[in-house]
């Protein structure tokens, strides 16, 4: 059983719902005085705690802090301060066609990459893309929760270019998002269990583009990520959880 | 003057020469345990203290963490830990020859952005270049060392696409890196002041592949670095130095 999850998230919007639905509470000095991530604490069923973090907002830019350098910063000092058994990476990412993907299609993914880090010296081409597997997910809970088995590509562009979907392809990733391999490597540097829980806001392989699909559907998406983080939080609090 | 100053790096390779020169000592046990990155620390002349940090080797693929998340991670771990007055991150990078850049060239930098966060949504994609000042350098700092004032663009992978040139030109960046504008947007989210010192290991818009030619003038780099630091830790401890 997980007596702790810290669920990292990049935008307020895909956050709200289930912070209003667990009556999660804001807990402003967690974090490094002037550290823009922010803290929303509660617990589940009296039992696990449950501490939701956001990167917060750009201090300049004033928009959410996505991207990898926000989840990455996010998930250590959420590690460093609040020492959980169990990290999930909840958010939205692009689907693709090819592969079943629909708008509202939810993943669970313990597999990770990286599309948009090309070295070309040998080893830290490897290091670049940075494969990595967090650990088998139990299928009960993608049943639980009526989720697909899925990959994880990350990038720091809403868009992708000709070379990042070489990539993307060659590893039959599911999910296109802009976190979740930064979230799942410092997990897997820290020695945190990690999975991600992503719902699709849009087609990468569609017709429509993707700025205007993602915000058409990022309500939608925000809203079934909060009915299907519930499902996942019960199945982790009851079941044994092996890592 | 400044009394702590850190200095962060990618790679050892760069770092060694000035590690030697100031005999730093490894600081095992400065970070949260697990974070990979490395603290090296000392004085400068009896009075500066000089922390220099490392993101460190990856635990999984071997090799230097380079790269925005290893900088902003270790960035953030070292403000965090050392409470530093000024932070500088010294490294390689790519020059330009259409800016009058070659190997060897030394800059200082104050201008960051990013050109591989491409978010075509207004606000978003302001912060996706995340184009940040952190300060006006002293010109006599300049002089003193014999660098250059520059830009550095910042982007995960080792070469460039079309889309990633877009932006180096119309930015004008001198520098082309892995990590600059990472440690800067830490930095400046967590208000320290920051330069970069950049030294040219290969000619992005040059006749040579860039893994070649950065792996024939690393080592000469890392001396220049060496060489340049010096100068610049002279300059901060015994100069006033407002940020």
């Amino acid at each position: 059983m997980v007596k702790t999850v810290v669920i990292v998230m990049a935008m307020k919007a895909e956050a709200q719902p289930f912070i209003d639905h667990l009556d999660l509470q804001k807990d402003a000095d967690r974090f490094h005085k002037g550290l823009r991530a922010e803290c929303y604490s509660g617990t589940y069923k009296g039992e696990t705690k449950v501490h939701l973090v956001l990167n917060g907002q750009c201090h300049k830019y004033g928009v959410d802090i996505v991207g990898t350098v926000g989840g990455a910063v996010t998930t250590f000092a959420a590690v460093q301060a609040l020492s959980p058994d169990l990290v999930i990476n909840a958010g939205t990412c692009g689907g693709f066609r090819a592969l079943g993907g629909e708008v509202g299609s939810i993943y669970l993914c313990t597999s990770f990459l990286n599309h948009d880090r090309r070295i070309a010296i040998p080893g830290f081409d490897a290091f670049g893309v940075g494969e990595l597997n967090t650990f088998d997910l139990n299928p009960e809970l993608l049943a639980q929760v009526g989720a697909q088995s899925g990959v994880v590509s990350t990038g720091n562009s809403l868009d992708v270019t000709k070379e990042d979907e070489g990539y993307i392809k060659k590893h039959k990733a599911t999910c296109k998002d802009m976190e979740g391999a930064a979230v799942a490597y410092m997990c897997d540097q820290l020695s945190v269990p990690m999975f991600a829980l992503k719902s699709v806001t849009d087609i990468v392989d569609g017709e429509h583009p993707t700025p205007e699909e993602f915000l058409k559907n990022l309500g939608t998406a925000a809203k079934s990520l909060q009915q299907a983080l519930p499902k996942v939080l019960s199945f982790i609090a009851e079941k044994p959880f092996q890592a």
